[in-house]
């Protein structure tokens, strides 16, 4: 059955109504957190255009946009990592979805190799942080030069 | 003192080094998850530019970029509700962040007067979800009229 997102015509049906009326902003795009069901990590942010949403929520399958290959990109066609929707969330003003995700394969969510994409954070220092970052991940979960051999790095300068 | 962030030169370095390299957007801003640490709940999902996120480093204090007003937000001017920075997380390409806050005053983060901006899921319908809305929050946790009284509610269509 197809999918259909309902017009988004007033604020108060936005905030506080029934109806899935989600935003996507000038590229087609709504940003997703992607979050571990088992422990509440959030493993990465990423973004969808309105047909990776329909298929994620068709297939219970993260689909993603992927905008450094410009395409829909299914999380585990080249990695062999799978993401099991058990949980979709949408904010306030419906411009951000939380997926909640149950992993299996290779049980890492980042493309660097590590369980989370946030494996590190800025170190303190005073009351406040220095701009040098500590690692949170000691240990990669795979290699990704095995994994993903052959394959563009989507990070970008 | 002035915090300087360096210059993103390799792909390497921003994967795996210890330089804080965040890259902001063409419209010059950073996505932003906001957690609570207490819970690890998601409670909200928000942008920086470079200035509301080097007072965040500097004060401890949530800033950000309100996209709806077009200004520097720190959270509480209005609302009254503190969000007290313990962690400041980066992801593997370094463009986003995840903060960590201890809430005080009101203990909510979202402007319809939920905890959090994600107090609504998708209902579970057969093998995946349907396009209507649960409520996984079901009491507010302040009245938004009086706490906003008189402001533009950020909200668009």
């Amino acid at each position: 059955m197809e999918i259909i997102f309902s017009k988004r015509t007033s604020v108060e049906e936005v905030e506080e109504g029934t109806n899935f009326q989600p935003k996507f902003d000038e590229k087609g795009l709504i940003p997703v957190i992607t979050i571990d069901t088992e422990d509440n990590q959030v493993l990465m942010h990423g973004y969808m255009n309105e047909e990776a949403l329909k298929m994620s929520i068709k297939t219970k399958k993260s689909h993603y946009w992927s905008r450094s290959r410009k395409k829909i990109w299914k999380k585990e066609e080249t990695s062999g990592i799978f993401q099991n929707i058990t949980k979709i969330q949408i904010d306030d003003d419906q411009d951000c979805i939380i997926l909640f995700v149950k992993l299996s394969g290779t049980k890492a969510s980042c493309h660097v190799g590590y369980k989370s994409c946030f494996y590190r954070e800025l170190e303190k220092k005073g009351k406040g942080f220095s701009t040098s970052l500590v690692f949170n991940e000691n240990k990669k979960v795979f290699d990704p030069e095995k994994v993903y051999k052959g394959l563009e790095n989507p990070t970008k300068l």
